[in-house]
């Protein structure tokens, strides 16, 4: 396999056996006639350039699962594992999602496992996570405990046979997020981590944008997710025993969305601040990727902030309209560049642009206008099922790994983090 | 003065001489009760800590000029150094100013500038860069040739005992930076930055406000001008011989009003992206204050993108509308920290938020309003004339430095620039 040497050979070599590429860019706008560079199982990666009007650059990285996912998904019987109100969002969305069902309550005391499945209708409750074994009543298990849990639940399940969806932060280091991937690899279970926006139909369309060349060569992006907690021990968020900390419970959104546009970064540099319980309450982040993009995320448990993504290209920006972590559209602005003129700034036009009523007029025009074109792209339910179909569909293609959240991505996602913890180290 | 230790001490020294403080902030509010670290002339600075219901933090530098500062301003016949597009807007806006009047045109070619002078009927026209003594018809010089000139330019005139207000960047390099500091400081000249921003109203009125404790203690900042241009050597922004470069023409905004804010940075870390031309054509910057806060920033000469200003606190954030350069107005929106709460996520209010029908109306909701509450800070004329009525108030009260934009903080502000080129180094 790894003699198809080019991506375009590649996709004739698939073409030739009737199997379809589902994840393949638009094609006729992107040239993907470039080196393969990754092969993982059935899934290919390599480098998009654009050959369009706007010049050739670095847009991404393209992928293509050699297989056919459609819209068909196999029926799932789902463990949740935790009972928090993340357990809770999960489930309100999963009566969305084709074909699944939860099925079983996984919780540490047995009441709080009852009260839960009682609220939503689940049918069983186990008490304790080291129940589980091959013969529990489920397919799939979701693990929304404690991200210092998360590599000790997902283990027990997937050495019980069981695929797992993992709650982001994936686990608490690079160590046990290796660990859960050798596990599921070793068994030949399905596993990812629960990175949700990654499906939601606004961030598709931000990258789809992108990849088309909409915003031609991509050079810079910003990400954020802050938000103001009162600081607390007892707070999963500011505990880190349990995997608090500004990144792994909201940088994650940012740094996972630029990892899933523009691979993992080359280098990274960090400035942060850490709190009384021990964790980072506050980050501001420089990332370089391969191909020159540069990016900058601010993150805080402390501060009301920034929260959104903006990515900047040679021919215009795409941002998210709606939070970072679950956006319903984006805002597309087009602009060619500038060209130097031969403006003396002495013209009658330009005179008058610069006087007190043009100005007044072009400031109220801009308090109540915002430049760009808004397109909506709305999400259905409360926007956790689409991650719930990719399992489905990815079970139902037999593939082990999802092509948009593959486990060495996860990986790469929590090395990010760590080189941004290290860097921060102890500044306060 | 030196034996004077608070600024509350300050404060009472002046009052006792019927001196009062214009540049003071809103004490009521604030606690200046802090050591003086800084004094230069008749300038003293200040850290200062809310003492408000939003708790202790650091919240930026506090300045007081030991004079009064008024609506006075003396009248100043101006001379206008270099006939582009910003002199051009610059006299424009020169005519909103009390008691500015410009008066002679001083261009490399007598042609470009008679015709310069003609446009805006000034009077008289100098060939030559070196033609100002101290006869020449003006009180102030108004430098905007290119960069790498401004050194020699301002240093003439500062030599023929003229004041002068310098476009930004100040100086195309530390070194030059502090010649022409020097220079000003050795003949008692006036000598400002025109970093006009930090005279706008909607800036002013954003300072006043993370000030007065409105967002709470700050933590963190995001300032970004990305703009797309079309390469090329023979357009100064792009030539590193004249000083081009996207900090030199872009990134000073975000950088000096940061400096503004919170003084100069403590570290700065940042990526970038060197074009064919030599100059930096992205940045990604990440910087950290004394007192804790963290920033990012952004700039590009070929790419769109953000372009603001946003101060993220405790109790809210705050945020320019309009372009950083020139905004019209700002954006508050003011937030309680959320306390960890007992809530399980099963509750009927809960459950009905995650449905598909909320969820909907939540987003269009989100795609038909922005979140806080904005107030109005309309510049007047095209907004350049705020810095020049500076120039005007510090000459009548026989001020050598603005304590808005003093000499050190320009060189602070190059500085950090050259930090910043110096990490991105021959990053392509």
């Amino acid at each position: 396999m790894r003699a198809i040497a080019s991506a375009t050979r590649l996709v004739e070599h698939f073409a030739a056996q009737q199997v379809h590429p589902c994840y393949a860019v638009n094609e006729p706008r992107v040239g993907i006639d470039a080196p393969v560079e990754r092969i993982r199982g059935r899934c290919f990666w390599w480098k998009l350039r654009a050959i369009s009007a706007t010049g050739p650059g670095f847009l991404g990285y393209g992928h293509y699962a050699a297989t056919t996912l459609g819209d068909s998904v196999v029926d799932t019987r789902w463990a949740i594992f935790g009972t928090g109100g993340i357990s809770a969002k999960f489930v309100s969305g999963l009566r969305h999602a084709k074909g699944a069902k939860p099925n079983l309550v996984v919780s540490r005391s047995a009441d709080s496992g009852r009260r839960f499945a009682q609220a939503f209708g689940i049918p069983e409750v186990a008490e304790g996570y080291d129940s589980v074994t091959a013969a529990s009543p489920f397919d799939v298990a979701y693990i929304a405990t404690p991200p210092s849990e998360h590599a000790r639940h997902a283990i027990a399940c997937i050495e019980a046979g069981k695929a797992v969806l993992i709650e982001k932060p994936f686990a608490s280091s690079v160590a046990e997020a290796r660990r859960i991937a050798d596990a599921a690899r070793a068994q030949g279970v399905f596993c990812m981590e629960a990175m949700w926006t990654r499906f939601n139909p606004a961030a598709r369309r931000l990258r789809d944008l992108v990849r088309e060349g909409a915003v031609g060569e991509v050079r810079q992006a910003h990400g954020a997710f802050c938000f103001t907690n009162e600081p607390d021990a007892a707070n999963t968020s500011f505990d880190p025993q349990r995997g608090g900390g500004a990144l792994a419970q909201l940088g994650v959104y940012p740094i996972s969305l630029l990892h899933w546009l523009f691979g993992a970064p080359e280098d990274v540099a960090a400035f942060g601040r850490t709190g009384d319980t021990g964790v980072e309450e506050d980050a501001a982040i420089s990332l370089r990727f391969a191909g020159g993009v540069v990016a900058t995320v601010n993150t805080s448990l402390r501060a009301l902030g920034d929260n959104g993504l903006r990515i900047g290209g040679t021919h215009g920006s795409v941002a998210f309209e709606g939070p970072i972590f679950r956006p319903y559209g984006v805002r597309l602005q087009r602009m060619t560049p500038r060209r130097k003129g031969g403006d003396t700034g002495l013209g009658r036009k330009a005179l008058l642009r610069e006087q007190g009523l043009p100005q007044k007029l072009s400031q109220l025009h801009g308090l109540l206008t915002r430049s760009g074109k808004v397109e909506r792209q709305l999400f259905a339910g409360n926007g956790y099922h689409y991650q719930v179909e990719e399992v489905g569909r990815c079970l139902a293609a037999g593939l082990k790994e999802s092509p948009e959240m593959t486990l060495d991505d996860s990986i790469a996602v929590m090395e990010t983090m760590d080189t941004v913890r290290e860097r921060i180290g102890g500044q306060r």
